[in-house]
């Protein structure tokens, strides 16, 4: 591992992540305080962060009952981290008394630096890492900070996270990728070890962080925006080192002309032509996304699925046409939908509606009230054939919408969705083969809202029961085609 | 124009879309009938179809107060069109009365014809067409049937779908589709002419459908899912006739392998390859879309924007990255971004807090809470920039659900969604430059169920004011890409 100029002590990067207790460097005594250090403040408390917190303004005074101290040197206690709001003239200042707290790393929120492309914006920039390098770590500036579900520690403006850890690490130059992506995970089911929107990256940034979580117990799957890299031999030399731990992968923004431009005025980086960068990322197995919610399933399924190759799949659906779109679909991503013999297709019609449906794979179970307990036999059918890796389950749910309104009743009243989630659940455990939930919703309008809502919760019963789900069966294709893309060249490079 | 051996006499059209009156056979008696016949009824009654409906089932009885015939040639009165829900082998004999009894077209529901692939169902399908070629116009078998807004005409099962009447036609072999179709088109704001789902197209399909569509008045965008087709030189005649004459969107399933023996059990038909499909589709300058989501983007864009080519735009959203990823996905759709003068990187500046923000196109505006009459202007201001030929705005509704909790609102009572609508509104009236809006949400959970209701509330604020609105920014600029490329083709062609 290459060493960065700060690193002549070790980073203790638990006091970061996990700190006791922290400052934040520019909250308002005013309790309705508008700016990122009372916004941080209130979202600290509303995520339960369970350390202490030290408030520090020059004004002093009070907040929540707690004091509001002058200046950090004057708090009493040892300090692990600092959270910075101030305006960017004061950082350098304020980052200092951080250091010499004796503080192990600081998070700026402040923007005002590189980004501006002037050069006082330059200057102030070089400061901080003029201070960083003699003893302090620091994560920005212009940036949302750090999201650690263990800790508590929240990104900015994210009071509204999750508190469930888990595996999947997310580091981003973008805080708007950050937040985003966090919240996505709420409800996608990606549950995070540690995420860092690191902006202009003055210290901390993607080779360092890619380091530490390659060899985080806690961090099982690595994502990661980037527009840019500082240090492109030490970023692949790194990269190329995780891929064969763990699965990394990497949403590479600003690959045109305007989107280096831009870059520029975003963090303050250089981007790197298209072909470089895709031929690179390749040959280090690092698995490419073009966009943020391909990162997001990519993610799910990286973190929810067995570490395997699923290149043979039963489809289970309704509609022909969905079975069709299926085969297509998989074909580009190279995953087989193998024909069942005809002994299997007579096992699986058993328990299939007449006439219009379809076992051949893609099954088409033809009409969507087929009863979960006759879904969960086909299923079971369908994992007979021992080619079948992984099974697809493109759930109708939303069918049922029809029926509770000639009923007079919500749909969560009718359709059968936990039933659904027990027969998958216990599909998985008698086969072994991973099942992937498709939960498209075609009605989205103002009559409909009681089917978002219930396919919300089914989607929630789905994720306590393990089973990945997506929105539309390409997305679960593309995310399976990651999986498979990843460990199949993990295992020819291991041979 | 080719004829079909049906068409000794002109089919008229009128009769069968818009009818005066309607036979439904294969209703039960019972009040709580579960087939096909009997959800046709009630759809077509919840629709508020206008025309008179005759149920007919050989048992007679009454259903809702209505008599119900014995056999179609025992109502009294001239009938229009036809709904056949009865068993596959009872319909050849339903069908020649309903010809023998003047109908101009049926539509057959029930399935159990070629897609069997057995000797039966195509003899039985074989009948359809003789009968068919005798002289009475036939959808399906196999088959969803027609919506039509304007007549009340609707899909099985679809008993909520919109009586707003529209320019969009869709003609679709999977039945799955057009439902799925009518529904995404319903909240995203597509509204349509004509629907028709035809499943194995035994009389009309295809081609015919598409000549009809190209001289009607009331479509001007056609979409199309097609699994396989009948005579492969008339449909890329017709195509190529009507692609001179309007947008032909096509999503063509079946062309991997196992999709082709998919596509054999669900309609029947014969797939063809990839590189033949993309080639001829180009050649003849149709819409050629990977996915029904896809297909609905583009149809909602060539629906509510001006004819033309969107050659250079203008980007206003949060978040540099936001900007970086809008540049990327531009340039491989051959969209620009150009770059604003300093003079109005400087006037558009003025509405723009400080710092963080960006304005040279992407324009960042950095806070999610820069109000829409400060939009207003950047818009304005944007538009004064004589290369931007449309501009895309992406609103950040969704942060004010931060702001509501902590004011203990509901997030519709924060966010200003209907003065953002009027706001841009104004700017399209003002500039003459189209707007799309993108109205992203990444928070789906449900602790934000009154975000993803407000974002309901607001698209169809939007919508109401005629400005499309996509999910995400890469849909948006796909569509865009796709009303280009059809109007560039077009253009050249013409010269």
């Amino acid at each position: 591992m290459k060493k960065t100029i700060s690193q002549t002590i070790p980073t203790d990067f638990e006091r970061i992540f996990h700190p006791q207790n922290i400052a934040i460097i520019g909250v308002s005594a005013k309790d309705g305080g508008t700016g990122f250090g009372s916004g941080m403040f209130r979202a600290l408390k509303a995520m339960g962060f369970d350390g202490k917190i030290f408030p520090v303004n020059p004004k002093g005074g009070n907040l929540d009952e707690l004091q509001i101290y002058k200046q950090v040197e004057d708090i009493p206690e040892k300090v692990d981290f600092a959270i910075i709001t101030v305006a960017a003239k004061l950082v350098p200042e304020v980052l200092e008394g951080c250091r010499q707290k004796g503080i192990e790393g600081a998070q700026i929120l402040s923007s005002g630096f590189s980004e501006l492309g002037t050069q006082a914006g330059k200057e102030l920039e070089k400061k901080i890492q003029q201070i960083a390098a003699a003893g302090i770590r620091v994560v920005g500036p212009n940036c949302f900070g750090i999201y650690c579900p263990k800790s508590g520690l929240t990104l900015l403006p994210g009071p509204d996270l999750s508190r469930q850890t888990g595996s999947v690490a997310f580091l981003s130059q973008s805080g708007g990728m950050a937040i985003d992506l966090a919240h996505k995970g709420k409800w996608m089911g990606i549950r995070f070890s540690k995420v860092v929107s690191f902006g202009n990256g003055a210290d901390l940034r993607e080779t360092e962080l890619l380091q530490y979580l390659a060899d985080d117990p806690e961090t099982k799957v690595i994502s990661m925006y980037i527009e840019g890299i500082k240090d492109g031999d030490a970023f692949f030399e790194s990269i190329k080192y995780t891929s064969k731990k763990k699965p990394v992968i990497v949403c590479k923004g600003g690959l045109s002309q305007a989107g280096q431009r831009t870059v520029a005025s975003h963090t303050a980086s250089m981007g790197g032509s298209r072909v470089i960068w895709q031929s690179v990322l390749k040959q280090v197995n690092a698995i490419s996304v073009q966009d943020l919610n391909e990162l997001a399933e990519a993610a799910l399924a990286f973190s929810l699925l067995p570490s395997g190759i699923f290149k043979n799949i039963s489809v289970i659906g309704g509609g022909g046409a969905l079975g069709v779109s299926a085969c297509d679909a998989a074909e580009a991503l190279g995953i087989e939908i193998p024909l069942f013999s005809t002994e299997q297709q007579e096992s699986i019609g058993k328990f299939l509606p007449k006439p219009g449906s379809s076992a051949i794979n893609p099954i088409d179970v033809a009409n969507p009230f087929v009863p979960p307990q006759a879904l969960k036999e086909i299923l079971l059918q369908a994992a007979k054939d021992s080619r079948v890796d992984l099974q697809i389950i493109v759930s109708l749910l939303y069918h049922y919408k029809v029926m509770a309104t000639a009923m007079g009743l919500k749909v969560a009243q009718v359709a059968p969705f936990r039933e659904l989630a027990d027969a998958i659940r216990d599909v998985v455990k008698t086969t072994g083969k991973p099942v992937v939930v498709v939960l498209p919703n075609p009605k989205k309008g103002l009559d409909d809202l009681d089917l978002t809502e219930m396919l919300v919760l089914a989607r929630r019963e789905f994720l306590e029961r393990g089973l990945p789900v997506f929105d539309e069966l390409p997305d679960a294709l593309r995310a399976i085609g990651h999986v498979n893309g990843y460990f199949g060249q993990r295992n020819a490079d291991n041979e």
